[in-house]
């Protein structure tokens, strides 16, 4: 196979995502075409676009194609972007799911995909048959976004040996993030000062699956020896930093930045990393305002503000910042030892929490009213 | 390779459900040894175990292995036997999903997945709590179904150049049965007297789903032909007379035979193949009867019998028997044109709708009072 360089050195987190981005068109747009004059969910595939096409931090790409250039993979960049647009996809799937499950309102300064639904089928129905049926809808559009997922996979133009070597990757990926889901469901409005128990869910679902399968996929085609497998796997672990900051800017930043309501973690009771040591730290009435807040969905915003001052009171947000340090420290450190190529190492740093604010694309903020419009047609 | 004869020749079904039962139990039992001392979902793995274990029909398996035969395969039967194992994977991931849409309270004589969380999810919660989570933790097991099936085919031991000519029929296949529950979900509750419109419905979710993709996965290992593989698609096109039959005994069987309460199409308004015919040949007062009680959550034993009396007496049991006579005896023309080995031609014919209830693994009534129990038990 020939270098064809369709990306430049050092990484540039915008080409990539356009690059992937493109992919991703093209494929729905295939869909698309295929579905006309046929019996086939045209408006789905329209809504499917809309959710991929409104931003999100889409850092597993970056991380996907950082790999192909930590394994100093110099063949075709075409199917390693095919295969970041799959993992996209994975996510795409993973968060329209986890909405539902959430009963979240809003996601990526849009009405989540559920939503979107409910208003789409709202016309000659009852609200209780609006609502179910866009349940059902909402699970069918994550399931195709999982089922296509494989299908941008399987076509990625990788030879039949290398997609054999990637697919072991992607299966424990997706079982590992379901498990993480699985946790974080079953400890979701029940506060807990077991700050273990929280980091366990923070690996599942981010250590792993944001960061070192990623890694590990974009490697795994040029075939990444042990060396750089274990590698890539102690940046990863120690990389988790991300969540914790994605955790304090949940509670403590604002919607415009993150793109979700800023009281949409303490309204659902997240494990967000935060209140264990809270928790831990907490005067009896400090526990009590946790207890009774956290979880709560008729929290409003002086309810945030009362949170937010107990978990500062408390040095819960020191305890977290702390922790983001350490592990920070450690990642670099694993990167320096691991001695990457340049552009890799280049790149890894720059996903770092210090400079994460670099990655995030910012959704267009919907004008009121709007919203339904906006997430089907962009 | 050589030949492995784990199955004697002709095709025992009996056999063959054994064989691919152990191998789903053997993959269950491993994850569920991986989970243990884990942040794992150890009750997630037992509730998709007993769901795999409580029956069903399982034609896709025996047509897995049949397509082997037709292809006169005589590697190692092993592969296509886990590869069946996928398929059923898959199936368990489509009912699991499709009972949430449906909101259905029994599948195969046992509380459905979401009704079996409810109650095991009901201690110290709110009723609505219970609900809500055992929504999400319910779609969270089709999803692991539909993840592992993809981790049972990958594993299957089939050579990296026999696996990339499978994928593409299985992603096809997944495409298309979630198309066909799209387009199910959207008619639901609206009778059509579109014929047409509910046999494209058929064609989805069975003609190539449950008939064509499993004949053609078995068949594709040993490299099938064009030839061979225009005779199953045949085949299988016509031999959707199965589902027409599954449609009749949805609405005039029983449920011990079923599986299912034998009121439960009907309440859900389901586009049974019978509905179409009996609104065109209905009278004014027919009419009303079908749009009022069919898809009404209230219906009774009284209503059910006064539909059924409108689909007797309006012809519409007749027309599909027609249509079920007319297809069976395409499905066998287009066996006879093919010439396909003896093995495989006796395994086509033995899944007609004349002799389907030979193919019903019969499932064991629950007792009352015990579901659940039995559910996870099983």
């Amino acid at each position: 196979m020939t270098a064809q360089p369709l990306l430049a050195e050092p990484i540039d987190p915008a080409s990539v995502r356009t690059e992937v981005s493109a992919v991703l068109s093209r494929f729905l747009a295939c869909k698309a075409d295929m579905a006309l004059g046929q019996e086939t969910p045209a408006g789905t595939i329209e809504i499917l676009n809309g959710f991929l096409s409104a931003g999100g931090k889409r850092l597993r790409l970056l991380l996907c194609v950082t790999g192909r250039y930590a394994a100093e993979d110099r063949g075709d960049i075409a199917p390693v972007l095919q295969a970041a647009a799959s993992l996209e996809m994975v996510h795409a799937f993973a968060l329209i799911h986890d909405d539902i499950m959430d009963n979240s309102a809003t996601r990526r300064s849009h009405p989540t995909v559920r939503r979107t639904l409910a208003r789409h089928h709202a016309g000659g129905r009852s609200t209780t048959a609006a609502e179910h049926l866009s349940l059902g809808a909402a699970i069918l559009i994550g399931d195709l976004a999982l089922a296509w997922s494989d299908e941008l996979l399987h076509s990625t133009g990788l030879s039949a040996l290398q997609l054999i070597r990637v697919l072991p990757l992607i299966d424990a990926m997706r079982t590992g993030v379901m498990y993480g889901q699985h946790l974080d469901l079953s400890v979701t409005g029940a506060p807990t000062n077991d700050l273990d128990r929280v980091l366990a869910i923070t690996r599942y679902k981010t250590a792993k699956y944001t960061i070192e399968r990623p890694l590990r996929i974009g490697a795994t085609p040029a075939g990444a020896d042990d060396a750089l497998r274990q590698a890539l796997t102690a940046y990863a672990t120690h990389g988790a930093a991300f969540l914790l900051r994605d955790d304090l800017l949940g509670v403590h930043g604002n919607s415009e930045e993150t793109g979700k309501p800023c009281l949409d973690d303490l309204c659902d009771g997240k494990h967000t990393v935060l209140i264990a040591p809270g928790l831990q730290h907490a005067t009896m009435d400090q526990r009590h305002t946790l207890r009774i807040l956290v979880g709560s969905p008729t929290l409003d915003e002086d309810d945030g503000a009362c949170v937010r001052g107990v978990l500062t009171a408390t040095g819960a947000q020191d305890v977290v910042e702390q922790l983001i340090r350490t592990r920070h420290e450690q990642a670099l450190c694993a990167l320096t030892q691991a001695a990457l190529p340049p552009t890799a190492t280049a790149a890894c740093g720059s996903t770092s929490p210090a400079s994460v604010s670099s990655l995030v694309q910012k959704p267009a903020p919907a004008a009121p009213g709007t919203h339904h419009d906006q997430a089907l047609g962009c």
